[in-house]
């Protein structure tokens, strides 16, 4: 039988990886929510981080990685793509990988994903003085 | 024989329909397609509200609880999410159930689908003053 | 503080409810998920089920047809479609109301995903002998 | 004041247009609907063919050329493309132009999608004997 | 055997084709990408440009018709619809037939798609001074 | 100035990467083009292997990690998720690892893809003798 543990636990927990992560830009997010969502900001932090990032089974860098491929091909999601190009940098892919992934994006994508997010990770860099990359 | 009528008496009876649901949001879509594309105009009035919107089989307030289930997936769609969760509010679906409804689609569309319906919502409910909801 | 529970507890819950509204066919997939990824299935009752569908701010035919919405719009979900159509006919939406919503989605989605789930719809009411329609 | 037209009047308006264009495959899609949701074969008949198709200011040919490119991008359209694939023929489109679109729309689409069209077409182009193209 | 080619050499062969088609619009991208990712930018010119768009199986005008409709069905492609709109007028379709092909795409990508073009067309026609269009 | 190269040298230089990480599935789809889109397997392997995968900026391991996301995300993509989870298998990932992406990509695309994919996954690992994974 597994550990119990309450409601607010499992949300520590998640926090906790979400914070390592996401850093500000996850909290920001989580913040936004709790005037008109807040069991949707519950739900990110214990589920998302909390039961599934939270996983030794993918390293944070690799789920940085398939994540950039599933925003980049969803489309419709820079706000998402600004997150996770931030959580990539903290979790060890260097700005070249986060690049050279969205070329490789225009393969599966074509070209008009692989230039949004493009430009979402030219905002991301810029703001972080990382710009040019070349 | 069905009832003859013309495109004109077509397009009023959407219109009603139309009016009825989506009020001025609707009205100031159609009137900003006046010098590009009418017939889109026409269409979503004619079609769109006149002959599908019209039909009893569903209830105009099921209609939007699908319709954001549909605009929430497609991604892309905030500024029709902008006139379809007032539309909602309009004809009877609650804000908590219209944020229920952006939180169980994050199960089928995943989290960022649901937070940008979400944030849609957002914006619409503190027009309306109903923020914060809880 | 909320109640302390474990995995295998919120595991217990989410089923109960998959259960209700899915039936069999619920149950068929999860099965075929112990020797690929139990862990999905796991997460599929447990988050799903459990945390999101037993909530009471939205009942449960209101959540189906939220969900049909979602997944004709999404496209490529015929294997949802059908467990979803048949979980939309357990917790009493009637098939005119489904096919209505079908027909409701190509205004939004187009005539391809609406055909795409109108004949999903055909094979599951077939199978349950609801056929013909009209 | 425009013309006054019965609901029979305009499916058979549309039924020419998509007779002249879709021939048997059209008729195909609209019987398989008869028994599940004949309002919505009536729709994809008096308002897709009858009010849209019939317009002059876009060329058969040139609608056809814009669906395939939409389908292609939608994705979970082979059923639709078959129908296209071979309306397209119909009028006027040759096999090596319907590929070269398909080749087209890796750039904008991705490998996949241009793939999933390019093989919806070997399947069409083997059914009329057009095979080998090259 | 073929001949022998430099990178370069097919770059300037796909800066010739799309300085023909985009103008300046297409300039503006490739611009943007030398700090961010010039070889995103060296395969939308070489390859996208200079080895499919050159190919003569399909004329540019068809290209483009093409084109629209897979950035109206992906949706999220607002910057790119701005650059192939203007393509469009560019290559030959006349603003009636860009909104018309528009209209069209309701019948398969529903209302939303049809109104972000349509919308974003709006924007190129009144920068070009072809509004209003009738 | 770079190495000039002929169309077939750079042929041969994505088949060299292509076989070396799809395998015999990779030269299935290719010689399944060669009666209806030769041109179309030509650039899938001088391009986007010859010229993309190619590239050392990001591990042939990740690039997959990254294409099993957009594949996933994008629906639809059944026969490339097949071939792709064998390229995964071939140049490193573990069943483990796979698995872990696809439960991951529930969070940011929901359950249907995330099963989808999942159930490819049951079919490679089946035909290569991986199951039960756990």
């Amino acid at each position: 039988m597994s550990e119990s543990t309450t409601r607010e636990e499992r949300y520590e927990r998640g926090r906790k990886v979400l914070d390592a992560i996401d850093g500000t830009a996850g909290t920001n997010v989580i913040d936004s929510l709790k005037d008109i969502s807040p069991e949707l900001g519950h739900q990110v932090v214990a589920w998302g981080f909390g039961d599934i990032y939270a996983r030794p089974a993918l390293a944070p860098r690799d789920r940085q990685l398939v994540t950039l491929g599933m925003l980049t091909a969803l489309g419709g999601c820079e706000p998402q793509l600004d997150v996770h190009i931030n959580a990539a940098l903290n979790v060890g892919l260097t700005p070249e990988q986060i690049i050279e992934a969205f070329l490789h994006s225009a393969v599966y994508c074509g070209f008009p994903r692989a230039l949004n997010a493009t430009f979402a990770a030219k905002k991301v860099f810029a703001e972080r003085g990382l710009l040019p990359l070349e």
